[in-house]
């Protein structure tokens, strides 16, 4: 088993990086703070023997050898990078979970055949650069590196400067690396396995994502001297889609969500109607008919919505994934190792975007949850307890010894 | 008559200080440019022979000595500070046409028995600061001191702090000059007097307001993993109360308006349902029983929607004032002057909020309008001709002279 209070200290000691308001943290991707967290999670695995390699995406890979240096590596990675207003956990804990596995297995004695790499996705949140997982997507193959540079913050600063400025950018080609397996461990951000009293969630299956952001354009004026009908109202056609939004994503119970995260109206100022509107609908679902037909619906009807209002309309899909199925023999590795230590658990399908659900296109992945605490996440209450955080770890151990062939 | 090119010229000089994006600009109260402004004004009235006293709100009041000194002066005034995407004349046309007037009077050799004082009242758009017309309505003891100097603006800069800043508070006491008359030359910024074909508004009553800031507290939780039935989404809420204001003004009419012009969600993130949404209605209407029928309705309602949605929710209100009457004698001399001058000219309620409406509750004030190009204002596009331009300052010279007793 890993070692629980390591584990738990090392949580407590990144959280102190990117603090935020509320006991969370805000150490989004790509700022001074990532940047400080990443230095301290590279000092803690040179300290464990591991050898740092990073990608022209930032995305860090740190190595722990195997008794066979050729043998394709097992990896276990997840991100550092968090909300604005996220939990001390999400992502982290698979981060330094990984780290802890290392440092048992030293700790041990252990040796595997192949080696073992920990890896840090750069911008997993996709909250200042849509879309999220965009470096493990651009290490899938699903973007090109281009786009991944040239995506902007809401202040116009662009990816590929900022990971230049953090000093982060490495010279490895992104992609290039034989894998024989990834596993992520990730708190569940659900409210599922709190409810059924399980200790680990086997993650089988990955919902699927549209990210659609909205442009309205109307026509600033005067709230007090503009008469109703003189009105083009972006934040009258915003609301009505927000609402939209919803109902479709109702009419498409169960499995299927909906909801409109960033909102922002121009000028925005009391006394004038929004001449302008953007904002970003996000869909899900594990079924990708469903998932496909929320899209659909909402694309039929929002430019109605428009048109009624006197509006211009453009919808951009900034983020997609489809909804993954992840590697079967992963799993019941996964399974067993949870059977085997005696913690309850059960098969799970995860609401969140996660690396994993790129990389299991390019290598037999599996993901691995805990509970956290009423279901909440992106909140900086999120919370788990060092109880949960372990098991979990030790099914990570576990199933990575088996991997990597202990 | 005035001279309409020196008039136009002194508009063009003066948005040249705090140029919008668009053509318009920016020069939000209490900014440096603000202060830039004023001592642009301030250098071209000392230049016209007049003298300056600034009160303790920044009110900055420029005289033009009468025959006798002693005699309770003629009032000139509106605003230099513009929205964030204002127009260039919004405000600007009313200061400038004082100051026209007095450089006429003077070119002219005419002599008035009455002291004439041009006023720039600070901080009448509200945008950076609630509530607008904020230090004129000090100057006429609706608010007071206390009040103005602890409003924040959306960084929580104080304006006390502001005007202290930009180096504009003045030490005159706040309300405690006699006032014979005081006319407010504006453009209507709505678009009645163009569609009606008419060179001036003869300004009878103004419209009443109620701005009510609404908080909307919700969970925030992530966008994919939190179900459907747990989330408890504040921009969801603010969505419904958009539209409901849009459906209380919408059954008020005619002579009612509303709508949401400022709207922030948090954390503002795509993938985190809204845990706070904080927004401003505008209501307005000239029957004082309608304005504050549809306050009394959206406070029946929007707890409502609140509630429905588990939403905690405060209504805050962050501006109002009664619909005005204008003095009938200065409304009689205004229609006096344009039909004398030969301009055409009808009776219209004014639309918008304007330090008139304040200062009629403490002397004798009256509006001119003149028309804007469809009627856009409160858009970097509000526009209007120099012929229109000069008509109303013309008109509002002819008062003046009148008032003042040439
Ligand atoms: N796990 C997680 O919150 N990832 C961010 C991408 C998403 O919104 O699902
Ligand atoms: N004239 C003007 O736009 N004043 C600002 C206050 C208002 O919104 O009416």
């Amino acid at each position: 088993r890993i070692d629980p209070d390591r584990l738990w200290d090392s949580l407590m000691e990144m959280a102190k990086i990117g603090p935020g308001v509320a006991g969370g943290n805000n150490r989004q991707t790509l700022t001074d703070a990532d940047a400080e967290g990443r230095r301290l999670f590279q000092s803690w695995c040179e300290e464990a023997g591991m050898t740092m390699s990073v990608d022209r995406m930032g995305n860090m890979f740190m190595r722990h050898e195997g008794t066979d240096p050729e043998a394709d590596p097992v990896y276990i990675g997840s991100h550092l990078d968090t909300q604005p207003t996220g939990g001390k956990y999400d992502g982290v804990l698979g981060v330094l979970s990984g780290l802890e596995v290392i440092r048992s297995i030293r700790d041990m004695g252990l040796k595997t055949r192949r080696p073992i790499v920990v890896v840090n996705w750069t911008n997993e949140e996709g909250t200042r650069f849509a879309p999220a997982m965009l470096a493990s997507g651009v290490y899938a193959g699903v973007h090109d590196e281009d786009f991944a540079n040239s995506r902007e913050d809401a202040e116009g600063k662009r990816f590929g400067d900022e990971l230049d400025r953090i000093g982060w950018r490495g010279t490895e080609d992104v992609g290039s690396r034989p894998m024989h397996a990834m596993f992520e461990y990730h708190i569940e951000q659900g409210p599922i396995l709190e409810a059924e009293g399980k200790q680990i969630g086997v993650v089988t299956h990955g919902q699927g994502l549209w990210w659609l952001q909205v442009t309205l354009t109307g026509k600033e004026a005067h709230t007090g001297s503009t008469p109703m009908n003189m009105r083009v109202n972006a934040g009258l056609g915003m609301a009505r889609i927000i609402e939209a939004v919803h109902r479709i994503a109702m009419d498409h119970q169960p499995d299927a969500v909906g909801a409109v995260g960033q909102a922002n109206v121009w000028p925005n100022s009391r006394n004038v109607i929004p001449g302008k509107a953007v904002f970003t609908i996000d869909f899900r679902s594990p079924d990708l008919a469903k998932l496909n037909a929320m899209r659909a619906r909402l694309e039929a009807e929002a430019p109605q919505i428009a048109a009624d209002l006197g509006l211009g309309i453009e919808i951009e899909p900034v983020g997609h994934f489809d909804p993954v199925t992840f590697d079967e023999g992963l799993v019941g590795v996964v399974r067993n190792a949870a059977e085997h230590l005696g913690y309850s658990h059960m098969n799970i399908v995860s609401g969140a975007g996660h690396d994993a659900c790129w990389i299991n296109r390019v290598a037999p992945t599996v993901m691995i949850m805990c509970p956290c605490v009423d279901g909440l996440s992106h909140n900086e209450a999120e919370d788990i307890s060092p109880e949960w955080a372990s098991a979990g770890a030790d099914v990570l151990l576990h199933s990575v010894l088996e991997a990597a062939e202990v």
